[in-house]
């Protein structure tokens, strides 16, 4: 069992906060301040260039891959860390559309982060003008899974709302009509079990600042199935992910495995931070942390439903539908967001109506949620937003 | 006058190690981790998901492109930073060749990096048969810049042997031939004075670990000149060069100027380093710098060629014409820079027998390079990396 009060302590969370927004970026593991130091002064400072070796910098893209491997059903070998999540989306893009050469479209939908339609856009109109995005809303994409698709390309949980597709039939669905997939884990690494392998996943990409506290600007992953990997021409074809990087060979001859869609120099210094995330997720379990999760936001539910009669669910009432946030349209949901935020709750807004409140269970309990829920609950019945003078007195600075 | 005695004294260079490998990773510099450490504990820690507004996050990518801009002739408004260096390079491969779209051949040479070439390879290969990448040797550039070429992919210095191109000679032949230029400024950024502004150049791309001493994995930079930037379309479309990123439209639409070569979420942590860098860099000339190093290259080349006569030149003679490096051919020339390693003088070898030293006036002066040259004289006229016993006797850990 997850012994979430000792993950809870492993976190550094600010006085009088109650954080939930780990869904856009984690808070700061204790460790990673050391951590970091002794990177920057007994790696850097003393190793300098022979930090790649004698440090293990050159290996850190791989074996950060397999610890977060662990918790989406990736068999070892099979996640690489490096570059944003965008680079990711676009590689991954890139190499699936090379799998399947004679077709055209790549299909998503309206529930996708708008960033990733932005990186497949900007790839297609590079390839010309025969190829096509198709973007559907989310309920109808089962049925445009058609054998005119290349690439289905897709983010397991609605960044707004927390809906979750169902991978496993959808993956089916594209294989029995020869698309290739792309899934983007962006809210789902850490926050819901994934089985990459168990779904027969093609392609997958996700980022570590979420969820997963690798901290600002922290490098994403991608994933690319053992049976596909060498196969795959990485159209990001970068030294490092060359056979040989260095041979310094003026032709690119891809690497073995996910070695391959490693690209240009890692991050080192996310790196060393985001492995003190790791050192956290390695004593949890995804089965615990999702039964966790499921109990916080149903929680906080029921309290906001019996206390706030003007806000309503927007958010999968069904947990098993739903990510591991939960959303709520409202009007004045801006201003009352900001008011929270004075408030110490710490949660986010998604126009155009959404209050969006991410939960965490290696950080967060009961009994924040509670206190969450009263101080919510406080501010929408006394319209607290509307008070000039209110933000400026309870402001946390 | 730029004062090279307290540049040093901000660098920690451990003991007993002479530091000829600047141009692969810069040394640490000593408030780096006073600065990381702040902005983990004081940012990230604190602010959570308000530090990209409270502490700057979202600014730093054109803040420090133009602290670097200044180093390299940019125009204010002209650089950001992100990335590594090979998307980068895509990005700038990509963006350049939509601007000549009748044209299919990218030229280059082989004494660009392999890096480059693979990147370049992958894209065209992606973008179709008809595109060609033309790779001729350094000295048959000129005559190959014709109506035939799309882009101008170069590397201003050689990583090699340290041989410069002549940017602007060969940027207004391209601009004569209508070709854009693309210039890889990774061992000239810091290295020597470069004016992409008047040499009129359309982009440039760099890293920030090599001489700027951002550390491993410190993000690259990108120049795309003010002329140009309103009219690219970013290959690489990501939300960060989104004109309203916050918005969440579902379309592309690119941001105003240089933002719109931004792509996906920043490295904060790697950037509060690079800042630490760079406020070392605001203490310097490029003049002064470029001044310094030609002193210590012609100090080094002088004391080598008396002392070791089976070592030969590799770079070019006329300091004007090498960038700050300076290397030698020399059949024993891996063997040899084990053991000078092992002595303390780091360098690095090349293939196939190339034993390169770079020089940085920041932090390296007349006695640094007066020692490491005795060193290599003992080790050379010795032949000391025969004796097996000597690695293990006086390696430096």
């Amino acid at each position: 069992m997850t012994d979430f009060a000792t993950t809870k302590s492993m976190f550094h969370l600010p006085e009088g906060v109650l954080y939930l927004d780990g869904n856009s970026l984690g808070p700061l593991p204790k460790s990673a301040a050391k951590r970091v130091e002794s990177m920057l002064k007994d790696e850097w400072g003393q190793m300098l260039i022979t930090g790649w070796n004698k440090a293990g910098w050159m290996g850190m893209p791989t074996g950060l891959g397999d610890r977060i491997g662990r918790l989406i059903g990736a068999e070892p070998g099979s996640v690489v860390v490096g570059d944003t999540l965008s680079i990711k989306v676009y590689q991954a893009v890139a190499s699936a559309l090379e799998l399947n050469p004679t077709r055209r479209v790549v299909l998503s939908d309206n529930g996708n982060f708008p960033s990733d339609l932005y990186m497949a856009d900007g790839l297609l109109r590079s390839l010309g003008p025969d190829y096509e995005l198709r973007v559907v809303d989310p309920q109808d994409v089962a049925e445009h899974i058609t054998e005119e698709v290349a690439v289905l390309m897709l983010t397991e949980v609605d960044y707004r709302s927390g809906r979750m597709h169902d991978m496993k039939a959808l993956t089916e669905l594209a294989h029995a009509n020869g698309v290739v997939t792309v899934w983007d884990l962006a809210h789902s690494a850490g926050a819901v079990p994934v089985d990459l392998s168990g779904c027969n996943a093609d392609f997958a990409v996700g980022c570590t600042y979420k969820y997963l506290n690798g901290g600002p600007g922290a490098p994403a992953f991608i994933y690319v199935a053992p049976r596909l990997s060498g196969k795959v021409r990485p159209a990001l074809s970068g030294w490092l992910g060359h056979e040989a990087p260095f041979a310094f060979d003026l032709d690119y001859r891809p690497g073995a495995g996910i070695e391959r869609m490693r690209v240009g120099t890692p991050p080192v210094i996310q790196m060393a931070a985001l492995s003190a995330a790791m050192d956290i997720w390695d004593m949890a379990e995804m089965a615990d942390v999702r039964a966790k999760s499921i109990e916080l936001t149903e929680l906080f539910i029921a309290r906001v439903e019996a206390t706030c009669p003007d806000l309503s669910l927007a958010s999968p009432r069904d947990p098993a539908q739903r990510g591991s946030q939960v959303s709520f349209h409202f009007d004045e949901g801006y201003a009352a967001m900001q008011a929270l935020i004075a408030r110490g709750v710490i949660g986010d807004f998604r126009a155009p109506d959404i209050m969006r409140f991410g939960f965490t269970p290696l950080y967060i309990d009961e009994g924040d949620v509670e206190q969450a829920a009263q101080i919510l609950a406080d501010i929408i019945t006394n319209k607290l937003w509307d008070k000039p003078e209110y933000k400026i007195r309870q402001r946390v600075t």
